[in-house]
């Protein structure tokens, strides 16, 4: 199975995932982590000119089309395989980021962003989605406790993430089966159950 | 004016294209010379990945995406600019390298690449381009001679290149008006003879 996590910056994602994986493997699954742009080397080469600091006024086309091109590589390299060994692979981000930060937020359009991507990636979509639902409020609150970890994208505008936000939410209607709402505002272990619960009822659908 | 120069490595385009600037430079026009993949830091820093000896398996979407990306980035940044200036730029490689190499021998396919490119790189498409056409047995000889300077496209096999060239053929036949046959199985000096021809021939119908 594979699983993506996607959302904004500071909605807690990153956090979850290391959790997910332990649970989920204490139920004897195997569980692969992975996270984009990354992944791989080439993925980590081109997620290093994504998030220069130095260089932000980098085309939108340009960074839409750096995106996917490391993720066919990390699809095709590393998720795939893992998937065909049987394993289940949980991506920090995957392809609704694109959707949303270059197709909504930097429109290029949700709908082209998406169509390009399904035809480049082919019939491998994520089985189940989480979307980390959280105001922007909130998520900035949290990012600015991590300072030292800014990138070039959470330098943005609050309209730019309220874009990034309308554009998850757009997805979200578009995409009932696939893509599940987890609310983000609560605590860390409100967060971590309600992702754990909803994996959990995909996966015994899975089994039967 | 916006020209391009396109042809298997080997069919002498950045041998002719030193002369190209060197004789319109003495005729009065201002003449900048670029290159693809590069031309400007995100470019070359895309180029190294893409060129890397030892990463030969790199996905064909992969790397039809950052050839792209590469390009709008140095369409907008270094060529849009300098044509605004008024001045003349000559690229060694545009797109219809791509839309052979990876649309063609890649079998992505021709139209799908070009179609693509269109929309991305929008109406800024060159007013004339070079097609050196050479024999890939010619090619092969020429590229021999200058081994040190192989690089990862340079080891593909003669089905690949003649894939190339029958890409490169139908994109001249699909676009009379735009791109001009070079005979490069000519000297040195005929190549560029016959280059600087078809240059002026366009240059007198931009002058009216």
């Amino acid at each position: 199975m594979f699983i993506t996590l996607e959302g904004m910056d500071g909605s807690g994602k990153t956090t979850v995932i290391q959790r997910l994986k332990k649970d989920l493997e204490a139920q004897g699954y195997s569980v692969v982590l992975t996270r984009e742009p990354g992944g791989l080397e080439i993925c980590e080469k081109i997620r290093s000119i994504l998030l220069d600091k130095d260089d932000n006024k980098i085309e939108s086309w340009t960074e839409a089309l750096l995106f996917i091109a490391a993720r066919k590589e990390h699809l095709e390299k590393l998720i795939k395989p893992e998937l065909e060994k049987g394993n289940i692979v949980i991506s920090d981000r995957f392809l609704d980021s694109t959707s949303a930060y270059q197709g909504g937020a930097r429109n290029l359009g949700v709908e082209r962003i998406q169509s390009l991507q399904e035809e480049i990636l082919g019939n491998c979509l994520p089985n189940l989605t989480l979307y980390f639902k959280l105001s922007f409020e909130e998520a900035e609150k949290r990012i600015s406790k991590r300072l030292e970890d800014k990138n070039r994208l959470d330098e943005e505008t609050q309209l730019f993430k309220e874009k990034v936000k309308e554009a998850f939410e757009k997805i979200v209607i578009q995409n009932p089966e696939r893509v599940k709402v987890v609310d983000a505002s609560l605590d860390e272990n409100g967060v971590y159950e309600s992702s754990i619960k909803i994996i959990r009822e995909e996966l015994s659908k899975w089994k039967k």
